[in-house]
């Protein structure tokens, strides 16, 4: 992620040249010195740390970005808003419900600026989709439902643990897919169709022991797998969301679609310059899903861009971010999602647990 | 319902010419005479009954096509059962797994051919599918998905009850989508994928109060207009299954979706021609999901039909459900599903609401 | 054809009762005696032929239905035209423009109803498209673009001629791919998008000799396996038009596309139940491309069939075709396409050939 | 196109960190004082110029990129080449074969570095067709179609000329669709299906006369709105390619298809990341057009990106094709297409406007 977060701060100058304050690459910070050295000189860094703690002592830095593996958003997260550092940090907040809240209380002591890189609030599909939203169009909201599928762990082979596969060591990630997929679309959902009020979920671990890639035993897998519920929005619909990476064909099916009285819109990662959408209004007769390619000058964030027809990419979104983070110290608003809004999603994860392991419906409310 | 039964008997002798067995239109049964001759006379019955009871004790008759509203289906089936006549039920079966068992019991007392009219395991691509994974392709099995989506109750102007409005009546109809639209995609998952172990479901009801059809008044609303449920396969995968009368922009969306641990295969009703299927066997650098149109001679039931890219409709499923019940009369073998193989989609539907009611999770094998 | 056409005739009684005639399957022709007696056994006429010269004497017979290979329209034609019968063509109409001129003046001369089966007039998306075209949303029209490909004679082991093949046989079929396919294309953009002007075209034959079915002999390949052209329509768009039966991958793929000043639709026979929609006039950040799954009970002919989102198939193109005539027989109006709407196709087929061979424009007035 | 440009020598090391040379934004050049120096102030660059005679005399600077107006590329280009500049230039070469003609002779003489900028060859879905191609898996070739289709003309009102409208200008522009989008049509088919051998063209201008930007006086128009040509390759196969700026509903939609004896690849510019693939080779039951997501490590370039199922967007194939010029400063192989390669282009493109306007056949070894 390291090189997403990079990438938005090297271009937004570029592609946003309004703004008034402009990221510089002061320092990168990485366990290993040979890593870090070659990381800061492909991406032009001024300066290297292996220590984050130094990093975050130097008076020059004024912005702390954390991608790390979740096991350390916490403390580098508390000990940065402690130095009075502005955060923006890698989605799942945190590992647990815990964690996250000693995070936002923190950032809200110190007082300073904060987001969270769900980032695909801003892929302009998905911005377009909550203009539709907030418009009223869709009416009466009846269901909304979400997915992110994948099928990248189902060789019995691979390893857990280390570097690259921390994401399956639930030491190091926290949950499975529920913090790493589904923290997406939750986070999508409650900015798309408000609170969830109740959870029932399910969760599985197809492949129960795998070798650890650091201690070279076979270990019991604590992740979650695949990761399925259903909920109550507060707005009286109902939710059905689904995360897996067992999902033979699906590299990173990530969707959702929202019915409601008089519309319905729906989104696919995996073509994400497009929104469907569906007008009940329309005449009868040439009635039917429309396929926008969101690639217009009054689409969100695309005046940015190119001419209408040419795509964006995932990236792009992190951009996006950025620039609105940039924009967010001119007017002194909030960056969204802060950790308060990421708060959220992660008590929605931590109801999902625990439905899932007592086998029983969750309110939210009681975290 | 009758046209599209009736029209399967009359075109199965033009297509499969090669059957012992060619059904007669001796007798169709209405309540109303005028309706009763009025069908009869289009679609060329010999004869007309206004009492199903008369059609039962009739001797030129062999056979009962049950196609009246759910709240009939047990009282029709049995006392056919009990005369010794052969009986293709509509589905689902019965409004409750109580009737349901009675059902199964009078037929199998009796001895008499049965089938039930679950006929989307006849459509080419669905029969396609089974074909798929019944050779392997996929491996083991990890999710099944499947959804029926429809819109035409939103409006909640629309009545309840009557003679069109039925399916909203919970007295005639037994349930709402779960009886309607799910029992279809438990079929279907039963036949593909094997028996459900246990479900957690959700059910709900959007418009609370609909005048009767029938008394005129304002009455509650019994049905489900919606709902939803996560179940475990006793083989292990995990079950994904939601159906709604709210999904504004979905005329009939029935599609399901099976990922294997080399393969997936999915179904889309609307486009019923085609089954999609992804096959990790593929060259690395070619691979995707491909789309088949499902119109080749060596594709089932498909060299009865025309030439390869000519489409067929959603009526043949129900032709070929013909042809294989003239088969059974020739082979002795079951007609599927029989009342007995639909049985297990009643348990399913009992559980499902059940659980839904008492908001836990509920085995199957209690049943 | 003959399969198509009879059930045409047997189906549209069932589900077109309100019309006040009804078609009689009176009698069979074929050459063989063995194969018309199993044909009428299996569809139900009640009496057979192996002379059409036979069927035309008989004062039993009122309507004569042309599916023969295309070498014998003609003298059918103009022989039962003269016997007062009416009559329904095979599509082309001829081999050749002069043999259509002389067709088309006999059913003039002989004042018969006359109909030629350009079936896919009558798929209801196609209808749809007539019906939005003709109600002036797409403004002043652009560009018409048409195309018919399929891959069925790409094995250079295919035999030509005999009664499989005869369509690779020049004698037979007059033509290869032009009469063929591209008539079909050539019909429909006439019917929606009025006259063509001049067209010039390139025809190409890839596998230059075949084994004769019936000879056994080696022989020069007379059709055209693929066949290009442009032209201008008399309202100012131009046209662009392909046919193969070389393009790997597509076993029917009859698609058109209109662009307007305002709107475009188009139209893949593949997914002959869906029509797809552009319109400017939508508000600009939800406009796209519309698909509208033509299945409702407002759309041209689906009253008569089932519930939304249930689709029909190809066949059902002939059960309308059938309809249409016989309400004809009521009207006194013609039914479209006669003869004479025919020779329109049959001069733009000719033009095509005489272009491609000449390497040259042709105008269509000249015909 | 100068900030596409510019992203691609930006953004080049960032993600191809093991080439040898990286780009220096030494200095940009446009006429307007105030524009060059807000240009030169967003992008970074290091000095700015208002003629362009004075980058060329500059002896800090190696290497001139071209993406003015048509109208200027040959004369920058040509005295480029003398001062011994490597040179990137904006595509089409020239307006006319002469004039590409004299600017290859140019580049020739001087022995310095050229390409030219058909960026489409290296969006990772056209390089996997390219490699798919390369490998035989297609066999003997058929058909190669190919069309660009806009809509962004249609407004009557819009006038022509001026810095922002030049493309409507014939003087500037050279010609309207044939060299603006044809031009990539005809380099991607050349480049998979080797040279064309003749060619049949017609080119229309739907609106005659527009508003002069810089006159304000009516003129004449003088551009193609829209052309197609039909043609032979020297493989055998026959081409089609379409391009207008009159279909309705269409922003950029460039589509190339080629059907092989064994296999066909298709592709959209609309959904860049995707390949359409057909294997006839594939088991006939599970056979079927493939949807390739091109996003994996073993995909051109894509290893340089992100995650499988990540998409990248238009603007990535600039940064590729200066990743491609850089490394063949490493191995001093040409960086394709060259101005050479581009020659061939410009030929098709003669020959089709002579074509259209003398209504006849063109071969192109005449040029």
């Amino acid at each position: 992620m390291g090189r997403t977060h990079t990438n938005g701060y090297k271009r937004v100058g570029d592609f946003f040249p309004d703004l008034q304050f402009r990221p510089v690459l002061q320092a990168v910070c990485t366990r290993s010195p040979d890593k870090v050295k070659a990381f800061a000189n492909q991406w032009g860094y001024a300066s290297t740390e292996t220590d984050w703690k130094e990093m975050i002592k130097r008076n020059d830095i004024d912005a702390i970005d954390i991608c790390t593996p979740n096991d350390t958003h916490a403390e580098i997260a508390i000990a940065a808003a402690q130095a009075g550092k502005m955060i923006l940090c890698e989605k799942p907040l945190a590992r647990t419900l815990q964690e996250a809240l000693q995070m936002s209380e923190a950032v809200d002591k110190a007082g300073v600026k904060n987001t969270v890189w769900y980032n695909y609030r801003r892929m302009p599909a998905v911005t377009l989709a909550k203009q539709i939203v907030d418009s009223g169009k869709l009416g009466r909201i009846f269901h909304y439902r979400a997915n992110f599928l994948q099928d990248w762990t189902i060789n019995a082979n691979l390893p857990q643990g280390g570097e690259a596969l921390w994401r399956l060591d639930v030491d190091a990630a926290g949950s499975g897919v529920t913090g790493d997929l589904l923290a997406h679309c939750i986070d999508t959902a409650i900015w798309l169709n408000g609170p969830i009020k109740d959870v029932s979920a399910v969760t599985e671990t197809f492949i129960k022991e795998r070798v650890h890639q650091l201690t070279g035993k076979v270990q019991k897998v604590g992740i979650d797998d695949a990761c399925i519920f259903h909920c109550h929005f507060t707005n009286g619909s109902l939710g059905l969301f689904e995360s897996t990476r067992y999902a033979r064909g699906h590299k990173a099916l990530y969707t959702f679609e929202i019915n409601g009285e008089h519309a319905s819109v729906r989104w696919d990662l995996h073509d994400l310059n497009r929104l469907e959408f569906f007008d009940h209004a329309d005449e009868s007769i040439v009635r039917g899903w429309r396929t926008i390619h969101v690639t217009d000058g009054d689409h969100p964030f695309m005046n940015k861009w190119w001419v209408p027809g040419l795509s964006i990419g995932y990236e792009h979104s992190f951009v996006h971010q950025v620039a609105d983070f940039l924009k967010s110290l001119e007017t002194g608003e909030p960056c969204s999602p802060t950790f308060k809004d990421a708060l959220e999603t992660q008590k929605v994860c931590q109801a999902v647990i625990e439905s899932a392991n007592s086998k029983s419906w969750k309110n939210i409310d009681i975290y």
